[in-house]
């Protein structure tokens, strides 16, 4: 086996598990980050709790680290529903025994950042990359974009910097890179539920909660400490947007109309608000992902998506290992032929993520408050229980399979399709567990849509 | 009249032209380019000949300049359409008397330094914009990114300098900014047709002569010296691809198989096809197109296009007129207001142009070797004759008028629907010009699709 000498640029979560992955190939791995060691600073306040589910933990299990990481994670098995002046409802999101897991993000990081440098993983932190030599595999470093800089030379360089990578943005410059960047007009702003004094969860702790309310939402995710992560989902400007939201007077008005179970659960609600920014969703595509056998983009850096269908760092995640696959069935020499394959397995794939994160928003933040689509879910459920083989939910196939993302969007559509019409059939709403629609279910995946599980 | 100190980067033909606009009210103005003086050195071997179009002309000639430049122009009114073993023939763009107009580029952007110089406009070639402050309008210019820079503070910048603007990658860093760059698989490389001995033309000066052949195409326009300006567009790779012709034997086989008409026309061939680059054409949209009341994107920095339309010098004038007539509306004082009233107006033109653009790329290397298409072309065209209160064809839309470009698009799809149903008439060939045909057009247009002009 050749030995190599590879670069990571950006300590986040996917820099670090692709660093510890790569280091049990026996290569030297450094990690270049701009930012200090996360390990030594207060986290920034403006993170959306992870939900890792199978795809990320299929990861960590193969490099052997899912058990610790499993102690920091609380699984979640449903959406807890709150809409005011109602009973909160639960959406399980799978069958029994399957969940997704809440887990702080910062907490994550440093625990991987340290098991990496327990593996030999060497970590420059506080050390900007400003430029990249592609062709040569060269990296320029220095403390500001004009000073002295100093070069380093490498046998590969992997762009793991996220949204705003550096890496991609030297390749974006080249001729026939295709680019996009498109931003929500909804941004975010993290808050906090803290514990009960006696350090119990003031809600439900194995619940992904959401005040849903059509244009806006809250969510809260909860911590090992007791406490929730909660995320308000909002547009930047116009009716109910962060704009209209400038002093503590209207913050609190705003909450009373539209999330007054919560004000008791959110003591430092004011200050949150105050002191947390507020921040913008991108989606960022582009291709190609990688340069000859020197340079590849994983991640957030070849595809940011936002946050709605908790993929985000799954999707990161089964990038690495795809491409630890593609390694082995190459044989670790042509490094050409590993990157080609790397990024047309996974391109299609991260495209249609992108896509279902994207509609997933006003799933979460309408339509889970909307009783056909809880009767829709209902069927659904019934439906695939009963004929596993033959209707896996869409929600399930992204969350608990490892079907790439690209079929779960197309067989998505069509069940869509189905149950379009099956929601059309009179007296639905009290026939619905019937035989009736089971036949009709039955008949539709035949006739028109029946695709193999 | 408030005076203003204005910098605009970029010399090419929008940066010229908006110079002298804004030149004529009085403020002093500034260009930037990277590149020397257009005018000292021999023009690049990578461009396409311009096709002046009326929305270019009205900007000319409202800054009086028109006459001027028609001197450097050879009107043309009809595709001329080349099939290998078959008589030439022709497609009028319009009706009688209405042509655009075929120009070098290099020409014209030579003269229309000299008309903005003579003006007042001070130039400054060979100064290299590698950074602005846009809240300040604060440009940084030097010989190489990390030497030395030169500051230079203004009211107002604009950014002309082209798809790959420098300007806008400024804009682009910050959050909440929308950017794609796609590009075509498609490439092209420009070659020539020289003048006959006694300086005449070796074919129709009055065409843009077409040799459509499906996936790849040449097309040639008329220069005043006798020439042509040729360009072959056909993929990067693949089958008939610029991979493909890697030396003089491919190069004289694939023109002997596909354009064996041309062989006599063209004897420098394979100089040209050797020396001169093959380019990459690029579809680029951003949003937003201005930073407060200090910086505007004009022209190909804002939206760059393919050249199928032949619009894309045509639309950056557009913005310019349109700019101006803004101006004029506002009192020229609230350039906040300006800025905004201009992108949106603008921005969803520039997007239909973009699809237009692309479309027509199979409009061109295909239909017009299509004999259904010649067909649906003259019912329109009859029709349109006959009722042009009801039918004015996209193209003419486009290039023959002033409407916006996204009515275009809009009436253009649906006169298409119009014309698909048109097509499927039981012996369309023999009875297009019937009153059968008008009525139905009619019916067709009152029923359902019936758009004021």
């Amino acid at each position: 086996m050749q030995t190599k000498n590879i670069a990571i640029v950006g300590s986040g979560l996917v820099g670090s598990l692709l660093a510890l992955y790569l280091r049990k190939r026996k290569y030297q791995v450094t990690v270049f980050d701009r930012r200090p060691d996360i390990r030594t600073v207060e986290f920034s306040g403006r993170s959306i709790n992870l939900a890792m589910s199978v795809r990320g933990w299929k990861t960590l299990e193969k490099i052997g680290i899912a058990d610790e990481v499993q102690k920091l994670a609380i699984p979640m098995d449903k959406r807890t529903i709150h809409v005011t002046g109602e009973p909160v409802y639960h959406q399980y999101y799978g069958k029994k025994g399957e969940a997704i897991s809440s887990i702080p993000r910062g907490v994550l990081n440093r625990r991987m950042i340290t098991l990496a440098e327990e593996a030999g993983v060497v970590f420059r932190f506080n050390e900007k990359v400003w430029d990249i030599n592609l062709p040569e595999a060269k990296i320029y470093t220095g403390e500001t974009e004009k000073s002295e800089w100093t070069e380093y030379q490498y046998d590969m360089i992997f762009g793991c910097d996220g949204a705003f990578s550096r890496v991609r943005h030297k390749m974006q410059r080249r001729s026939r890179f295709d680019y996009s960047q498109k931003f929500l007009d909804t941004g975010y702003k993290e808050l906090g539920i803290p514990p009960n004094e006696d350090g119990t969860h003031r809600l439900d702790k194995h619940s992904l909660h959401i005040w849903p309310r059509g244009k806006f939402m809250l969510i809260a995710l909860p911590n090992l400490d007791g406490s929730f992560t909660c995320t308000l989902f909002m547009p930047h400007e116009g009716e109910n947007s962060f704009e209209e939201l400038t002093n503590d007077d209207e913050v609190i008005k705003f909450w009373e109309n539209h999330f007054p179970d919560t004000i008791n659960l959110m003591p430092t609600l004011l200050n949150d608000f105050k002191n947390n920014p507020t921040s913008a969703l991108v989606t960022m595509k582009c291709y190609p992902w990688t340069y000859w056998d020197k340079v590849a983009l994983v991640g957030d850096s070849a595809h940011a998506i936002v946050p709605f269908y908790g993929q985000g760092m799954n999707a990161g995640f089964e990038d690495i290992s795809i491409l630890d696959e593609i390694i082995d069935a190459h044989g670790d020499s042509d490094w050409q032929q590993i990157f080609e394959a790397y990024q047309e397995s996974r391109k299609p794939n991260a495209d249609a993520i992108a896509e279902l994160s994207y509609r997933n928003f006003i799933e979460m933040s309408s339509k889970t408050a909307d009783p056909d689509f809880i009767l829709r879910k209902k069927i659904e459920k019934q439906f695939s229980e009963k004929y596993p083989d033959q209707w896996l939910p869409l929600y399930s196939r992204v969350t608990f399979s490892h079907r790439p993302y690209a079929e779960a969007l197309k067989i998505g559509d069509k069940q869509a399709a189905i149950m379009d019409q099956v929601m059309q059939m009179d007296n639905i709403e009290n026939i619905w567990n019937t035989n009736e629609v089971e036949h009709y279910i039955l008949e539709l995946l035949e006739e028109k849509y029946y695709i193999k599980k």
